[in-house]
Order: C-alpha cells, then structure tokens, then sequence
C-alpha cells in the first residue's frame, strides 16, 4: 500500500480515533461485535454523536433511524450533499467495514470546518442504521428507509420478542412517518468503503472508482431422491440427492467462471448446503442448495439463471432425482454509479495523487438504495488480503485519510459542479 | 413375493401375533419407535418373555442384557443351537428389522415343542440387547457382549445421565461378569432378517442365504479451504471447500460403482456432509464428508481407501484446498458365513419349496458379532421396495414364515449334523 503520507489535506489521526473509539465498544468476548438493534449499537451511537457535535455538526436522528451531522449551506434551497456509511458490524466482524465510511465523512466535514471552507450546499455525514443483514434477517434497513423503499411488511418482523418498528423507534426512529416518504433534497451521495476484496491490494492501487454496484440474485435449489439403507442398496439403484447436488456445485462453480473471464463482473457462489437425513448409513433424501449470484449486468444473471434451469433438469434426468426449478428468492438488479460522479471521483484521485482504478463493486452498499433518490457512487480503499466480515479484517489508516480526501476533493468540485448540472437537468 | 401357503411347518399366525403386538409397544407420536435403554424396551421385552413362557421355555437374562428362552436337549453337553435376532428399532422405525427375526425364532421353538419334536442340543432363542445404534451411539450390543468383544470402555458411555453400564444392569445384565466372557457352549447360530435392500423382491426369490456380511469401513475426509466474500472475490482466486467437496463426491460415486459392478458386493455413500460457514454470502471455508464403505472383499476396501487417498490428494491440488488424508473413524473387516451353515440353508430352501439365491449381507447384524464365537449364518426374507428403518418397511407376513420354515428344517438337519461334524473337528 502507499507509503505514509503526513501531508494529506484531511487529518489521519482524526480517522484512527473514530475507527480505534467504536473498536473498543464491542461485546468482549467476540470482537468486533456491535450489531444493529443490540445494546451496544446505542452506546456506538453516543460515541460518534459526540464526535459529530465535537466537529460541530448538528445532529439528529431520522425517522429511518440513520444518525445524521449537519452543516447548514450559503445557499439555502441548494439541497445536501451527503456522506457517509454505516456503524454496525456482523457477528465477529471487523472494525473497518462501513465504519471507515463514516470516519472517511467525518474526517471530511471537519477538513472543511477547520479549514473554513463554507459550501453552498448543506452537508450531512451520516451513520446509516443496520446495513448488515440484522437481527430481523434483513439489511439496509435505514438506507432503504431513506430511500422511501422499506417494505412496510418488514416493520413487523419480529425478533427475540421485539419487532423491527420498535427497534427502528429504540435507534430513535419513528417508523409511523418512514411509509414512502423519501428524502427529496440530496443533491449528491457518496460513499467510501473498504474494498473487501483483494484486487486493489493485488494490483497495487490506492482507490477503486466504483461503477456499478452488481446485482444479487439469490436461487434456491432443492433435490429430492430416496433414502435407501447405505449397505444394502445396489450402487446402480439409488436415486442419492448428494451425488445430484454435488454435480450442481460443479456445475454452479464451472458455469460461473465461465462468464466472469470477460469484460463484466460475475460471480456465483453456493454458500449454504444441506442435506438430509445426514446420517452415516442412509443414501441422502434430500439436498439443499442456495446460491448467490452477482452481476454487473443484468442480462448476464438471466443468462446464468436459464442454463441453471437446463443443468438442473439434466442433472435430474440423469441421476433419477426430482429437482426444484431453481427459484429466485431474493433479485435485486445492479446499480450503476452516477457516471458524472465517476469522472469527478477519478479527477479527484489525480487531484490528490492517488493512483487509481474503475472496478465493480460484487458486494451491496447503502449507496445501491441511495442512488434510487439522489447521484450517487462510492470509492473504494484496499483492506488487507480481502479479507472482511471477519476480525483479521484490516486496512491502513493513511489508505482511508487518502480516500477520504478524494471525497473531500470531490465534495469541493461538486458544490460548484451540481448547481449548473441540476440547471441544466440531470 | 409368495402366493398365501396354508401348509407350512411354521404357523405364520403366530408370527404375525409377535410383529403386531411388538408394533403396539411403540413411542405412539412416532411410529415405530422402541429404542433399547429407553422406557418402551422393557415393556417389548415383557410381552416377549410373556410369549417364550406360554411357549414353554424357561427364560432368563445373560450377563449382557439379553432376553434368552431356552428348552434343554436330551442329550447334555451337545452345546445350544440358537436363533435370534433383536426387538430394538431405530428412531421412527419399521415393524420387522430384527422382530421378524425374533417371532421366526420363536415360531420354530413352539412348531418343535408342538409336534412334539425333541432335539438332542440345547436350544436357545434370543432377543439381543440395543442391535441398533443406541443413544449410546454404539450398537450390537448383546451380541458383542455374548461374544466376550465388548469392549470395557464402553460401559462408561453416557447418555443423559445413564451409563451403558448402569443401562445393561436396567435391561437385567450384569456388566460387571461381561469382560471377555464368551460363550463357549453355542453349537451353531442362525439369524433371519428382511433384506433391507431391493434385490429379493425385484429378483423374485423367497429367501435370500447370506455367504458373508460385509465389512463397514467409515471415513472421514475433512477440506479446509478460505472463507472469503462471495460478491467481492473473483472466481479465480477461491478455495473453495464445497467445491471441492463436491468433486469428492463424485468421485466416490464413480469409484463404488466400478467397484460394484464386479461379482463382489460394494457400496461407497456419503452419508454425512456438512460445510462451514454455511452462509449464503461466503465462499465455504471447510466441508466434512463421512463416507461409509462396504465390501465383501477386504482386498477391494484396501483399494478403495488407497484410491481414495489418490483422488483427495489430487483435488486439493487442483482445487488449492487442504484436504486431510481419509481418516478411517472405524473399521470392521467383512464376515464370511460358514461354509457348511451355507449348505444346509441351501437344502433347506430346497425341501420346504422356498426359491433362493446367495447374497451378501450390505447391512450389519448380530451373526457377524456371534460369527466370533460360534458357526453362523442367517438369511433373509424379501421386504417391500428394500425400505428399512422407516415406518413403511414392510415384510409379507408368509414370506417370514416360509423363512422361519427354512430355519425349522435347518435346525433339525443340524441338530443330527452338527454331532457329526464336531467330532471330525471344525
């Protein structure tokens, strides 16, 4: 990674202190364990409010409960340009995922305060609420509240007796007000993040201009054979789920490195897999599988889709097993990045001396729900092997103050840049 | 199966009486479920002994937890002809696997005593303790213990607070007279047993004379592989532990059926498979894979795991996982029946009008522990669609008598025979 930088236009000491300060507010036992709606989520939250207000920010707690810095604008009527990312971690998660983000923002809106520079936009740092998937089964939840697109179903779900329109409330939300109400005044959002990948560090870049965040279908697979007794039953007489889904991971494995060896980003993964009745001397009954897919182009996960459907059909033909159409239980469409931003996000890398790549990001961001309300796109800083969701997860400190001044670079350039491109429309 | 047949030697009412009142001792929100070393097992073994008496044996419980009825020979010292088989059921078990095996032994004890027929052995019929694998995740239990193999650590096992030696003592055992003490007075033992796989029916026969009950090799393969992010790491970069495990999979189905097709019996499963994390958005990071192998050959099961050995080592080459070298967790060598037991079975099909073929026992049993101690052998009768340790299992209430006809004709061949043959010598 580059090598310290002590001449950064925003300081990367005020960076560490907000990553080192929510690393210790943990459960102890498993670091780093600070998920949304648990008791140590709050005590995050009055942390960072702290340094909000520290910064001299004002701050407040959407309906969706993300907790918001403001700095009013010159201009009033202009709208906001907003930064920022999210607080919460999965279990035995790292200290940089989301977190970073809203260091990165917080480090830029006190840039700007300490060196006196006023925008004409307002300027908001936000912490979104519950980015991972949370305690409810559910992720994004304030970035989608934001967004207007919370499915109002959702605010039902329940978990160890309390249900998400009360955890919303606890985080100091008001779910009464989220139904459809979308933010209207963002002029612009832009998010950094750790890459959790390990192209940047591979390939030695300081930043990833993110295009398109890929989409993520997720296909469930269900193979129904016959549990015949593992002595007795004729090798050539089984109907062995196992045997089946073990050619579908194959397949799944072979079908996705064949489209990902071009131009777009593709990845296909079968995470979970499951078979029945899991016992020594019995041919498995039964096999699950659940695969996540993702695509920089949409046409490319119907593609993927349609021959999953003819491998399974194969498969099943030729193992005598009954195998489920493979149903999408989950299909979120890509996201591309606002391609204005792009080029204001590479411009601010030159500006700033970061060497820098385009890339796709393969995981989901707040900005994919931001961007359905504002411009939006995000940057991307190496973290160490790729590694993330995990407590190894690491990136260097200069790296992110060197993000975070790209966005700050950005930010200047687009409080001059949006008010003629919102003139001339969008 | 077999036309309905009125005139056997063996009266199929009174196996029918013993399958159906052991089918109404069951756990009754789970048919059929009487587990050795629970409550129910006691009650099974009552009406059971309840049936030896009325029968006019005298009846007892040996050392290791056995239910024995017994009619003394008239000629002292010959030693016991035994039959017998096990009452206890899996989990959610069938009506026949074992029991079918009990009511044959004791209908040829009452068809003996009701026609007045007197042998010059001993016999003895048997209900062996906990065949099945019992909570104590251990099975054959009465067998091995009547054989002087079970082995002494076992009795410290613990199951909710039970030890399996406190459970022989509930059952009326004595564990503390079990170590090492084989029986040594058993002239001959002979077991009948459904099938529990598909070929008798399919093929038509009456009866199927067992030549040798396989060995059960169980083996263990761990693949370690890296949890990495499913979106963000390119497919080229993984370690995959799933995918790699499924080709393991596969290549264990391909490798038993080229084992199988042969004159020998082989069969290879994966029986139990499981990955971590087992989270849809993570690239598996480690898979466990329990194959249980059986062969009648011991040759073909040293070329089984040396070929297993090969292809994990390959895979992890080409997949860039860790994969451990197969772990045998147990290994039973397989058992031949006795040659001349054999014969007799043979012309005992013969005289009673029974068709049959030879066959290999896929499954374990009792004989295979009392083959320690004693000539054995055992047959089997034909069950429907092979379906076992399932409530459906089910046998042709005719097709056992006919079987426990065979074992009546074979017992009062033998009863002459056996003085014969012990006194050339074994």
């Amino acid at each position: 990674m580059s090598a310290p930088r002590t001449n950064l236009p925003v300081d990367p000491a005020r960076i560490a202190d907000v990553i080192d300060g929510l690393a210790a507010i943990t459960e102890p036992d498993r670091p780093y364990t600070r998920r949304a709606f648990t008791a140590l989520h709050p005590e995050g939250r009055a942390f960072l409010e702290a340094r909000f207000r520290e910064a001299g920010l004002e701050t407040r707690i959407d309906a969706a409960g993300n907790l918001i810095g403001r700095r009013p604008g010159k201009t009033p009527g202009l709208g906001t340009i907003m930064l920022g990312s999210h607080s919460d971690t999965v279990p035995d998660g790292g200290r940089f995922d989301g977190i970073a983000g809203v260091a990165a923002a917080l480090a830029v809106a006190r840039a700007l305060i300490e060196r006196g520079t006023e925008l004409d936009h307002d300027l908001e740092i936000v912490d979104f609420l519950a980015e991972e998937v949370s305690i409810f089964g559910v992720s994004c939840i304030g970035s989608r509240g934001m967004a207007g697109v919370l499915p109002e179903d959702w605010l039902a779900r329940e978990s160890g007796g309390l249900t998400l329109a009360e955890g919303i409330r606890q985080a100091g939300g008001d779910p009464l007000r989220l139904a459809g109400e979308a933010r209207g005044d963002i002029a612009t959002f832009l998010e950094l993040h750790i890459e959790q990948g390990p192209v940047l560090e591979e390939e030695k870049f300081d930043i990833g201009v993110v295009t398109a965040i890929a989409g993520i279908t997720r296909i469930e697979i269900v193979v129904e054979g016959r549990a015949d007794h593992a002595g007795t039953t004729p090798m050539g007489g089984r109907a062995d789920a196992l045997a089946a889904a073990a050619r579908l991971v194959t397949g799944v494995e072979a079908l996705a490195k064949s489209f990902s060896g071009g131009r777009f980003h593709f990845t296909a993964t079968v995470g979970e897999f499951s078979i029945e009745p899991n016992a020594a001397n019995v041919v498995p009954s039964r096999a699950r599988l659940l695969i996540d897919a993702r695509a920089e182009e949409r046409a490319m996960m119907e593609l993927f889709v349609n021959s999953l459907d003819q491998m399974a059909e194969q498969i099943a033909r030729e193992t005598g097993t009954a195998i489920s159409t493979p149903r999408r239980i989950s299909d979120n469409p890509p996201t591309p990045s606002d391609a204005m931003l792009v080029k204001v996000l590479d411009e601010a890398c030159s500006a700033v001396g970061a060497s820098h790549r385009r890339m796709v990001s393969g995981a989901g961001h707040d900005t994919a729900w931001m961007a359905r309300v504002t411009r939006s796109a995000m940057i991307f800083v190496p973290c160490r092997g790729g590694r993330s969701h995990a407590p190894e997860e690491f990136a260097e400190n200069d790296d992110i103050a060197l993000g975070a001044s790209v966005l700050l670079h950005a930010v200047i350039q687009l409080d001059h840049g949006l008010q003629t491109l919102n003139q001339e429309g969008r």
